[in-house]
């Protein structure tokens, strides 16, 4: 490719323009380095608002923001779509779909995918949804089958349609359910008024004996609640066996019969080849000293979903979530600058702001430290912080107009089927990254 | 299929939700008939704002509208997704992707696909512009040749990257020149600062010796000088003779190595097998009456661009414009009901409302009657028409503010490469309906 660097500057490649790799960019803007930023897309996706893509409440598009919009003013950032197949840490260099690219110093912001846990039927039949384009086919998925409920007489016939499993009781796997249960409570029979409302079902599976997980007791308790309410079968200390399309097995003997797994019961980071294995730690993420960098690397570093930050104080790491990814890319940004000026580096504490989670209309559950609450008002700041994070003016009011339209006639989005999902012609996956060593 | 009649009405079916389908249901609103619309896709789409999607400006999903959502109110209304195949006229059914479905009066609203007039090499490589998913395609493909020209260093070899030719100097070929000339001129060196203004081209080319050909003299003339000062070079009298994908031929030896082709140089009926040869027009239209019955059937209607209604004043038909579908559909809405009911029918009227074009900011040609006007004001009018023609509110409240938007830093639109664009993995072309008799 045409170096994107004849300059007397070092060169900061950022691989990925997710939450980290974004704020890794903005830290360096101005300062006397170029930066260069690879992405398999050409734009940022705002994770957190995936699951209202997939059930249609919000347009894809809304929750994307261009990378290179984004960074228009900032005269010393570059983008290039590209993936990125290996790094060449000896040589300074990675290797990607667009050729060989040479660094001075090299950040891996690759995320994480879904983790099958090895297991590829349910890898083959499983929804996962991690980028926009697995949130469409999910929400094309999911309104295909509504559609093919509709020209189904018989009712054992449209059972596995309209039944859906969620596995993982996470956020996402709860605001999904709680997001499906409302299509279900006040969409179906607008949409489908050849259809019932209580031969729809929604199953939210997890292994746990709690629901959101890392959350506080107070948190899990008001989440399940709020979800049985709305007609969410929650079924916890249930593990997966088998999935083929059409039945859910769980280890015990029960089942479901149902088309519509989705699976966001693990995550894995995406690594690119090239990093030694014994750098890679559980959950396919790379090992990181405590400014970032790399292990047995002198200039590479890693952030969020993909760094493993294995101290005394975080025997696993920080959790997979935005903020982490977002503290550290600051941290980075700052202790490359402190490297290329022969300043000593500062080692990176995470300020944990807390866990909010939305389980539907005037439902959430807040974690702020020492102060949690749920129902309404933590609903308010679910909505509020998941407004202000937004990339761009126009998506903000975009979304906050569709969240009021939602709330004010209960039948928000457009719930449109774009493209047509098919299992063999699309990809099910779309990683940011290819395979790891 | 489950039958969606088992009432004691009459089953009036409709085939495509555009502007007439949608109208002719809407007539029936209330009426002792049941009514049944099939369509390819979930929703309705807003064809005169395809370029805005195509360049970027507006999302997918704001030009488009649920199917099901909008006549959600209606209780004597089912929808289908279906593709029909076959109309059997003997035996009241068409043949379709869902199966036969039975009917007493067939609306056949299908409007028209790309004509590429026989020519399978411009066919492969060009691209059409008549459905969101071929809109789509077309701005990934333009994007994807900016994201190329980038990384290409050689001057020779960005140049068919950054030229754009389109074919067909209608509406929409006007329409598309102007945004891609806007692209050029105030978006592309923020987006691209690698790139310099001057190396994109954007040719507009007909065989006319003017550009919107049914326009009046006036409009055309400001329209092509609106162009000409913009930067669009256009050439009139220049017949396509080929096109390889790298280079586009004209008679008389001329040439423009272009990697990017867009076809709008004509439209041609999308018609169900099954209507005899002698009752299909030039165009590949139906031969309708004055009550737009195929001629040759009792009960089968076709309106919109796929009607031909040649009569003395009008000896081609009517033109195929969203106001002649409109007009056609509330017509035969209101004709079917007087069939049943006994009454006499009454001959349809086309009541010429004008025409708009828009060529950019604060630039449009409105010819509304004897009423002609160019610039400012017309381009006023031609956005309120647009806007209120839009279904939902929501769509127009989104529209509205991303035409503030891009007014206001004449940096509008987000340009996302949602699913990379490959000729070979994606239909080029959406059709309605499958092949022709």
């Amino acid at each position: 490719m045409a170096s994107a660097n004849n300059s007397k500057y070092p060169l900061v490649l950022i691989i990925g323009g997710g939450f980290g790799g974004l704020e890794v960019a903005n830290q360096l803007k101005d300062k006397p380095v170029d930066v260069l930023m690879l992405d398999k897309h050409n734009y940022h996706t705002f994770q957190p608002l995936l699951y209202q893509v997939a059930t249609g409440g919000l347009e894809a598009e809304s929750i994307a923001f261009s990378l290179r919009k984004n960074f228009a003013d900032q005269k010393n950032f570059r983008f290039r779509i590209a993936e990125v197949f290996k790094v060449n840490a000896d040589k300074n260099s990675v290797t990607t779909s667009i050729g060989e690219i040479d660094y001075d110093y090299l950040v891996i912001a690759t995320g994480s995918t879904t983790n099958f846990f090895g297991n590829k039927e349910i890898e083959k039949f499983a929804m996962p949804m991690k980028s926009i384009p697995e949130a469409l086919n999910l929400r094309y998925l999911i309104l295909q089958n509504l559609e093919e409920a509709v020209r189904t007489p018989s009712k054992e016939d449209r059972e596995p349609l309209l039944s859906f499993v969620l596995v993982g009781a996470g956020p996402t796997g709860v605001e999904l359910a709680g997001a499906l249960a409302e299509l279900r409570n006040h969409i179906l029979t607008k949409d489908y008024p050849e259809l019932k409302k209580e031969e729809m079902k929604v199953y939210l599976v997890d292994f746990l004996p709690k629901v959101l997980g890392p959350f506080s007791e107070s948190a899990s308790k008001a989440a399940k609640d709020f979800l049985t309410k709305m007609g969410v079968e929650v079924l916890l200390n249930v593990k997966v066996e088998s999935y083929d399309g059409n039945e859910i097995k769980f280890e015990g003997g029960k089942s479901i019969r149902t088309k519509n797994v989705i699976w966001s019961a693990g995550v894995m980071g995406v690594v690119p080849e090239g990093i030694a294995k014994e750098n890679i730690e559980r959950g396919n993420r790379l090992s990181v000293d405590t400014i970032n960098r790399v292990k047995g690397t002198e200039n590479v570093f890693a952030i969020g979903d993909v760094a493993a930050m294995i101290t005394d104080e975080t025997p696993k790491g920080h959790p997979g979530v935005a903020q982490v990814a977002i503290q550290q890319g600051k941290h980075v940004g700052k202790n490359i600058m402190h490297i290329i000026n022969g300043e000593p580096t500062e080692p990176f504490k995470y300020n944990d702001k807390g866990s909010l989670a939305t389980i539907g209309r005037n439902k959430a559950v807040a974690d702020l430290g020492k102060i949690r609450f749920q129902g309404f008002f933590a609903w308010l700041v679910w909505m509020f912080v998941h407004l202000i994070s937004l990339l761009g003016g126009r998506n903000k009011v975009i979304v906050f107009i569709n969240w009021v339209a939602s709330y004010l006639n209960n039948n928000g989005g457009n719930r449109l089927i774009i493209r047509k999902f098919e299992r063999e012609e699309l990809p099910k996956k779309d990683k940011q990254e290819s395979k790891i060593d």
